[in-house]
């Protein structure tokens, strides 16, 4: 439950923490829009056995975004990947990014984004990488602001 | 070193296996056209420690694929991500796949990625993903061909 970082936006102050199973999921599901799909699970069992894998995994960093009453304000999904192109980089990628109603067009989500970059560096990540939705025009304007480039295209299968 | 599958190419005959260190790595960063870069670090340091990092990752299978002889015909990588989205569904993720110049034009590329759709099905993956340059057409064709969709915008950020 321990804070990784501030983020301040005006008088707005949020703190980022790793997600914590029991008290985070019910909220970041909601935040994920899938609280509807839920309903025949009143134990979130699945999401629960799906948390402790994320939370097992030493390459994943689940977070939450609080407001300073506490509430969930946001999330997003750090994976970090090593490969052996580029001398062995690492890289980061970001998923699940999903900022609440009452929490938009204040900056918050540009905050988050920066953050992530800044902790990829830190960890010695030579990249950063996202796919985003081809109908989403206004969230890739979003991320070329903050210097992405769309080089690639993203390949989806479901199975 | 034990083979995880057999992929049949008309008479040719290949073996799937979870990448080895010692044995693989010189192998497979001369796939990805790294051995140049490595010129300046013979003992291939930063290689052996990203490696290091890949096989002690449950999320990570780095795979080679041998010829009868025992020679690296082709690499490819494997990440599986848990996420909370879609009831808890674990995601497959390709990267660095390339199949040496010698074994090209055989239906390797397609019969590696074949396996990886099964592989992904067989753990409970409810989605296969990949990212692939906008400038590489014929690998586009190739992955659509296979049924994937290119839905997404790929973004980079290099650090």
């Amino acid at each position: 439950m321990s804070q990784i970082a501030a983020l301040s936006l005006g008088p707005a102050r949020f703190a980022v923490r790793r997600a914590a199973a029991a008290a985070d999921v019910p909220a970041i599901i909601g935040l994920l829009g899938v609280t509807r799909e839920a309903g025949s699970d009143p134990e979130l069992t699945s999401y629960r056995t799906a948390f402790a894998a994320i939370d097992a995994d030493p390459g994943q960093l689940l977070l939450v975004v609080t407001a300073e009453d506490g509430e969930v304000a946001a999330t997003m999904q750090l994976t970090f990947i090593s490969g052996l192109a580029r001398q062995g980089a690492l890289r980061a990628q970001i998923e699940a990014v999903r900022v609440g109603e009452g929490y938009r067009s204040q900056g918050l989500g540009e905050a988050m984004i920066t953050w992530a970059i800044a902790e990829a560096r830190r960890r010695g990540c030579r990249m950063v990488q996202l796919t985003s939705d081809k109908r989403r025009a206004d969230a890739h304007r979003f991320y070329q602001r903050l210097g992405f480039a769309a080089t690639h295209e993203g390949f989806k299968l479901p199975l």
